[in-house]
């Protein structure tokens, strides 16, 4: 008799496309003791009637499924966020294997998402910079695409079959990274801040880049959430010294690393 | 980069129901380097049209498909017959993990066969009496029905990262299992001796369970093709001496085991 592990991942689908491939999501997610279903923006809106019938009784994990109007959104709770893709595109990411996100997952006090992307593109690099590392799925070099809901059952069972993986990698006393929405924060203050100072290069693109960059650097570590809060504060204590007036004007003479 | 390993199983999809299922299979196959598709009493025939759209590009796969009218005609040319199932009923079979049942396929020099049943049933007993060992997918205990493509793809995931699974069980100078079609001829052999001595008790039901006693013992042990042909040569010369007529009419006094 399988045991299955306790505190399983959110499965967030991104921007799905058909309603048919979201049940059979569900049914593989019940088949391995997944049940915290998230849809971000479903082409088709939710709930769709098409779902029901691939769903092949999961109807506990379709009537729970919650839906987002953003990624932002979906995963605000989560302290761990896994994207699934064949290929980190352009930007730098801890690539990890089913097994060992797994194993990353189980050892994890705080809630996990794994992410997948929609049919036609997968995850995209604005999806991905929210993420902490992403997941290939070790598969044919000449025909990777796997089948959303195949995808899903291929970590399910990882998922299940957790406990052979290797240990985890998280660093000694580290209590794992901060939930999303903490992390949004220090972002966006510091994003808020930049602009103010003029830090953004205004030419086509400029400024795009520099905020990837910034998604960038303040996820990849997975800073606690202990660590957010202290950078939240070196941020405000770079703007202003502590107890000053928050000043109205911006200061003069901010450069961009794009300029 | 994923090396794909060689010499991979064939899969058997046996009395399958739906075309578009059939695709979805050939395309898990293909993601991970399987491409021997092999299909037992398709329920729609065969080719059949709907297979193409969920193949999503696995032509190749579909196109050389082959099909049987039996399931030991399907595995003739097989050495190792491992069947999906989610129970053994009531037989006596090895168990077997997909990862520990990938590191046996790996470690055979010749031909092995995962087998898949039709949708509704899953794979029956008259199936299961013809393989080797039963593989059971790990899921949850109150849902554990795997969509058929899904279920090819966790296999075809555990194929793929196989390297990582504990050492194949193979006895030391083991030359791992004949060919089906040779422990087939065996059994074949023994069964019609035995009936020529009324061996068979014709009440309803016991000539059934003595003919799948027979299909247990004789393929459960993974004989060698040396062994079998040893075999033949034991269960001949039970029957008559060496060198002797072919007796036309049955002895007397045989007794059946579920007298």
């Amino acid at each position: 008799m399988t045991t299955l592990p306790p505190n399983p991942p959110a499965i967030i689908l991104v921007r799905p496309q058909l309603g048919m491939n979201i049940g059979a999501v569900a049914r593989a997610m019940l088949n391995f003791g997944l049940t915290d279903l998230r849809l971000v923006q479903p082409r088709d809106g939710w709930p769709n009637p098409e779902a029901g019938p691939s769903a092949a009784g999961a109807d506990s994990v379709i009537e729970s499924a919650r839906v987002f109007g953003s990624l932002a959104d979906a995963i605000a709770d989560c302290t761990l966020t896994i994207g699934t893709a064949q290929t980190t595109r352009d930007m730098v990411r801890r690539v990890t294997s089913p097994a060992a996100a797994v194993a990353e997952m189980q050892a994890l006090p705080g809630k996990a998402a794994l992410l997948f992307g929609p049919e036609r593109t997968g995850l995209v690099r604005e999806d991905l910079l929210l993420c902490h590392a992403i997941c290939t799925i070790p598969s044919n070099p000449d025909f990777g695409s796997l089948n959303l809901a195949q995808a899903v059952a291929v970590l399910g069972y990882a998922w299940v079959t957790g406990d052979t993986a290797p240990p985890p990698t998280w660093l000694v006393n580290h209590e794992g990274p901060a939930a999303q929405h903490e992390l949004a924060g220090l972002i966006a203050a510091v994003a808020t801040q930049l602009a103010t100072n003029s830090f953004f290069n205004p030419a086509p693109g400029k400024t795009e880049t520099a905020r990837s960059m910034l998604h960038n650097v303040f996820t990849r570590p997975g800073f606690t959430g202990a660590e957010v809060q202290f950078l939240r504060g070196v941020v405000r204590h770079l703007v202003r010294p502590r107890g000053a007036e928050r000043h109205a004007a911006p200061a003069a003479g901010g450069t961009s690393p794009d300029d």
